[in-house]
């Protein structure tokens, strides 16, 4: 595997990729990889001539007092599963080259960066479509490679793609979970044992949604009956948002549809993890 | 020359011309081409193996109250002229497939879009940098060109090539003047022959700083001379700025230093008129 750290490398090796006709798959990570980044990176290897994978922890994804410090990185150990993974080429670039002083661009994309996160991290996503702008800039996939657990990040690298005519595919795999249902996190390791044992409510409380909206239950009822079980549990200290919403404009839903996000922000002691499913209902 | 009218079709095309590798400058328009434009063809024609220019009055870009449904359009004639200078493929989309229902990605540049024009237009420069983010991915170009006389616009272009890592060459093209110093502009065929007569105060205020610059006058006593020769022309109806600025951040200039932006914007009847200069003092 070719490991990057210049971005100017990088653009002149995606360019000699394209000029060959390369198909490029491309997965954005912070690192501290987990098996469901493993599953985008095997799914990109299957759909691609070559996969790149980036690893940067974005700081300006991050807002005050958040955990951008701590963020576990472990590249050694990362370089090791990408390597198994099949992986061509990380780009792993050092803060100072994304931002060097001056920097003052920023790419937003409106409305769907308000909602659900969006309103508990003010900036955040504007510092995510900014950083996977800048990473598409360099690496100039064909196709990019996004979790499911980060349904509303996904939604809005969608809209700025097709917005800025981007002409990257943006595919979003399912989201890998523990065994108890707990979805895969860099974050998950933020737990202590007893923490990691009550976050399985999350996900019970998503299924339970599903279930509720399938018997023809109405968002609001299923929206309150996510956020009472998840509070019943002891160690949530916070519940953000949890609840019923359009998966496309990602707005709280008022009356039932075919298609619904089911989601869900939740802090357990200082540990801050969101989950989310989709739950479809056939026609009837 | 080929003309497309669907970004589709200018992805595709512009990705055949990346694989065979062929260099490719670009002139973004919003039409009504005058000399100044023709000054970018034939550079960038110099310079470049294919030579693409867009025609898209940028719907954006436009602030309430200003002349967007006014703006000068005549494709038919600016065809034959870019046929003239040698232009192999026009790019002139319609607004409908430049910002689809639902499009909500903006593209900002902090700082330099809030001063001088950016502070009478608010708004203006992040439709600038956003639909120009959106040409370069469709044209996908080795160097763009852009006109002095739009020098603030240059400046914010050059800073989002660099901050998102887009690879493109940015060239500043002389402003071209007619025999009376009034620089070139699609908005010069507004002016009544008075005011058009009235015009050439801009630049004569502009070489008037010049001329004091270089014998050693400060900032505050040419950003006052320029205003009150400029305000001395009966047909001027506003001053919005005028004055010595740093070129590299815009701000107004306190103290002298080696290299200056004179720059005023002034509006005469109805009409708003942009011009400016860098003066450069030689090393002691």
């Amino acid at each position: 595997m070719e490991i990057i750290r210049i971005p100017r490398i990088m653009r002149e090796t995606s360019r000699r990729l394209l000029v060959k006709g390369r198909t490029v798959g491309f997965v954005p990570t912070m690192g501290s990889l987990h098996q469901g980044h493993m599953f985008l990176f095997k799914t990109a290897r299957e759909e691609n001539d070559i996969v790149v994978a980036s690893i940067f922890v974005n700081p300006i994804q991050f807002g005050p007092g958040e955990d951008f410090d701590n963020y576990p990185r472990d590249l050694e150990t990362d370089v090791k599963k990408l390597e198994a993974a099949g992986v061509d080429i990380l780009f792993a670039p050092e803060a100072p080259s994304m931002y060097p002083e001056g920097f003052s661009t920023s790419v937003s994309v409106k409305g769907l960066s308000d909602r659900l996160c969006g309103a508990f991290r003010p900036g955040h996503f504007d510092g995510v479509a900014t950083v996977v702008c800048k990473l598409f800039s360099l690496v100039l996939p064909t196709r990019s490679y996004f979790g499911q657990k980060d349904y509303q990040q996904s939604q809005i690298i969608r809209r700025m793609i097709r917005d800025l005519d981007l002409g990257i595919e943006c595919i979003v795999c399912s989201t890998v979970r523990e065994s108890d249902g707990l979805a895969m996190s860099s974050r998950n390791r933020y737990l202590s044992q007893t923490e990691r044992h009550a976050a399985a409510v999350i996900f019970q409380s998503l299924q339970a949604a599903a279930a509720m909206i399938r018997k023809g239950a109405g968002p609001s009822d299923v929206s309150a009956h996510v956020r009472t079980q998840i509070e019943s549990e002891p160690l949530v200290t916070e519940v953000q948002y949890a609840g019923v919403y359009d998966p496309d404009t990602l707005e709280a839903r008022t009356v039932a549809a075919r298609a619904s996000l089911v989601a869900a922000a939740v802090k357990i002691g200082n540990t801050r993890l969101i989950d989310n499913i989709i739950v479809e209902l056939k026609d009837k």
